[in-house]
């Protein structure tokens, strides 16, 4: 499966902390950490774990910029 | 300025390409791609151009994970 | 690859219509029509064409309720 | 009241879990399944329940495409 | 209609700048501007132009905050 | 540090409500109240507390025009 969202990094799950509904998961990209929100269903449904390789998705249209 | 999205990943300005309202900013970060999708006028706002050391700003809930 | 963003409806690209960066996909899901606002290089570099069968993908957190 | 996003799906409510600060509605649209996580609060706000029937919103740049 | 997005801002339409897929909208809220990018057919289907009293809507999960 | 997300509102901290992953910042912005939903820690990070002078962002491609 293909995703039209551009940005596709490859990392490893550092750390998982599961509330009532949403979930923040840890990924370490390339020496920084990255921090994903996403709901804890989705957490059990992908069987996600401490030190999996993932593929952090994010769409170019989410990504800003700073100087 | 602290700014409560989490992702904050220092990074270099590789090509900047304008549409008439929008632009696609791809930034080098550690050695990997990251595209970015912001208003032309954020650009000259920003007085961005290739070479510029930036910060690309994410949120938590905007990044998925895939296994 | 599995994703854990929630939302994944089968569906078929009614139409495509590019700009100079952004594109327009019209797709056809259960009889009702989704529109979709992603890069024009995404069309291209997913091969999109109208009669595709493809999949939308829609984060849980952006789909609002109204009443 | 008209509104600028797109996608506007009619759909029952399915089920409601509720948490400390966020909510995830099920909805069935067209014999497909939307899940959507909005605040506790706007659930209570609009007084939603099994059963009603809503529709779903969501912005064109929010729907991805996979293929 | 109520919708589940919190943020429901009252103002006036100051300018619309279309390009060929998405439009720029500029509105005034209690003295201050708000920019608004949605599709340049949502402007024409909600037939938006100078001057139109409208309601700028935006979901509680899209305000970040700096300090 | 200037961002390119154009809508930058200068308002103050009404009330901060924590759950277990998320928190609902609401601000107070020229007389009218915007809801903010962000990350616990990130409310912890910045050290946010009720009457601090703070800056909502909003991306503009996050503003809906309803009328």
């Amino acid at each position: 499966m293909n995703l039209s969202a551009r940005n596709q990094l490859k990392g490893t799950i550092k750390s998982i902390k599961k509330g009532d509904l949403m979930a923040e998961v840890v990924v370490e990209i390339g020496g920084q950490e990255l921090v994903s929100v996403i709901t804890a269903s989705s957490v059990d449904r992908l069987g996600l774990k401490t030190g999996d390789a993932i593929t952090a998705v994010i769409k170019a249209t989410e990504v800003m910029i700073a100087k």
